[in-house]
């Protein structure tokens, strides 16, 4: 826009967001400035605030702009004795909305990739290690994603849990709910017979 | 997101960006926390600044920070003598991009639509008739979308610039170029053949 400088800064600093190209930026530009320059105004406070105050819990690493989060220091939730890793925040709330978790969480941000030169320490599993020593756990949840390197990562986090004599678990890969069994993939079928349960009356 | 209000009206105010639901939110704000810390500072200064000092040239209606905006005050331009009037600053950008136009523009930020309320005054044509009448201007080209209001919007200033003995023109309608012929709609391919073009050798 050879009209004015800011706005072409602002269409810039906007493909930072992911999946946003010069498109779509424009777009969201020429929509602020016509229609929501209040909502702009509150995205630059929210954003200001957000990117300078928020860093990571001294306990589970999630994101949160206090010492300790808010799950973290709920006393409901430490007696409870169960801790869940995740790979990134946005799992915690996916397990947060089905109800059925009142544990604590552990956020990897990320997972073991040797390739990428990711060890255990780049994963914060050494925290976890301390907190396998301190903490009375009684069950540590493996909820990476299904794919290899969180599989890899599982591994490594219950040999870990093995040394310390606190039970592990992974959480169980199936047909998802709701599917066509004929769309599922061979290796989830195959984990989904292996894991099979008893029909209890 | 439990685990931080900080957060939670960060992902909150992305949703005032169009096409942003409350996935993408929480996508974009992971990814600048995590990855991209010092572009959500960029983005939240480039907003502040954009949001409170962008305003509307005072000649052509689009968006700027200065009082006149740079193409409007481009002295080569001003003696071409040509106006193109189109509905919304992107399409200058497009415009400006075949580098086929050395005039200036009139931005009407809409297009008429008297069902909605949206009369001559409302897209500025008030100023483009001062316009017509101070600046010696050699043609007006109507760039205005090819719809409906699109077309009604072009007809009234062209009545407009006939009032004042100025030469009014539209942008041809007609067959993509790169296009198959057989997919485009009927009503353009009735445009194409009535504004056909003898081939000349």
């Amino acid at each position: 826009m050879q009209t004015s400088p800011l706005l072409e800064s602002l269409m810039e600093a906007l493909r930072c967001l992911p999946g946003v190209g010069p498109k779509s930026a424009q777009r969201m530009a020429f929509h602020m400035l016509q229609r929501d320059r209040s909502g702009g105004m509150r995205l630059a406070q929210a954003l200001t605030r957000a990117m300078s105050e928020i860093g990571h819990c001294e306990d589970c690493r999630t994101f949160t702009e206090q010492d300790v989060c808010t799950i973290c220091s709920n006393s409901r939730r430490k007696e409870n004795g169960q801790i869940c890793v995740v790979e990134s925040p946005a799992d915690i709330h996916a397990i947060e909305q089905t109800g059925q978790f009142s544990g604590r969480y552990f956020v990897l941000m990320g997972h073991l990739s040797p390739l990428d030169g990711i060890g255990p320490q780049d994963i914060g599993l050494d925290r976890l290690e301390e907190r396998l020593g301190q903490e009375s756990l009684t069950e540590v949840i493996l909820a990476t994603n299904p794919t290899v390197e969180g599989e890899a990562t599982a591994n490594y986090i219950a040999e870990m849990c093995n040394a310390h004599g606190v039970l592990a678990s992974r959480i169980a890969h199936g047909v998802p709910v709701g599917g066509e069994l004929e769309m599922v993939d061979g290796t989830t079928l195959s984990h989904s017979l292996a894991g099979r349960n008893p029909v209890r009356f």
